[in-house]
């Protein structure tokens, strides 16, 4: 199946799209949404949808995940997140996507195995799992984005496991 | 001019348009758009979306604005709440409107002349200044969005004649 992962941000929104069972995981697609900190709100909202509506067209996921909100975060940068969040849980939901949502720990556990891993871990096992060159996914947020992705591809696979066994 | 107003809430938005020239408002649709909090995030922010585009096809507004969103209120309402303000920026620069933004205490001031003016208060200037009787806009937050957009159509009208007098 193909699971899209956004990393939501107003600067920079990562999109990754990965092809996987569970267990194996393929590049598909990844990049960021970059949005000049100096152009109205509105008008940077209307690029990211715009951008995340055309890999949605482009690459036709059947299934896609974000990161949670966290108060871990100061109040104005969660706030700022919060705002464009909504705008990718919408884009996702016109396309009739069910959103996965997931908290740092469970992405990083998930990937690195490790609830408290640094970021650095975190994009290495992206590349490991993604069976890549270190530095392949150039952008920060493209490969937490895969991250997510990744996680959301391997609890989906787990669940249904699950459920075949209980049958 | 045509004028909407939002008042932003996961729960309840509220919406209103008036017909102005600055100083003689008159109310041309208010409404309140209502989600359902069991359901998913993604699906209530699709319906809350869907409604505002369809006030914004149906009343063909020239001006919008909302209001900001604060740390005074509790941070986990803040962020729910800048969810919706994300999909509202989003549907008015979609439909290319500018979009104007005002802090409560703006509203307040604007409406009621007093910037710590109560909301029953609020309530009672937005209905006079519409030439309505108290109650006729039945729902709070229709009234909330009435005043941002009372503001809004006075602070354009302001600007645009001291832009006259300095020319």
């Amino acid at each position: 199946m193909l699971v899209l992962g956004v990393d939501c941000g107003t600067a920079r929104t990562g999109y990754g799209v990965i092809c996987s069972d569970g267990r194996e995981h393929r590049l598909r697609a990844a990049g960021t949404i970059v949005t000049q900190a100096k152009r109205p709100l509105p008008e940077r909202l209307l690029a990211i949808a715009g951008e995340l509506r055309r890999v949605i067209r482009d690459e036709a996921p059947d299934a896609a995940a974000v990161e949670g909100v966290f108060h871990a975060v100061n109040a104005r940068t969660a706030l700022s997140l919060a705002h464009v969040r909504g705008i990718a849980l919408l884009a996702l939901a016109e396309a009739g996507l069910a959103v996965g949502e997931y908290s740092p720990l469970e992405v990083k556990m998930s990937v690195a195995g490790y609830g408290r891993a640094e970021k650095s871990q975190v994009q290495r096992m992206v590349h490991s799992l993604l069976a890549l060159e270190t530095g392949h996914v150039g952008s920060e947020d493209a490969c937490d984005a895969l991250a997510v992705a990744i996680c959301h591809a391997t609890h989906l696979s787990a669940n249904q496991r699950m459920g075949g066994r209980s049958r």
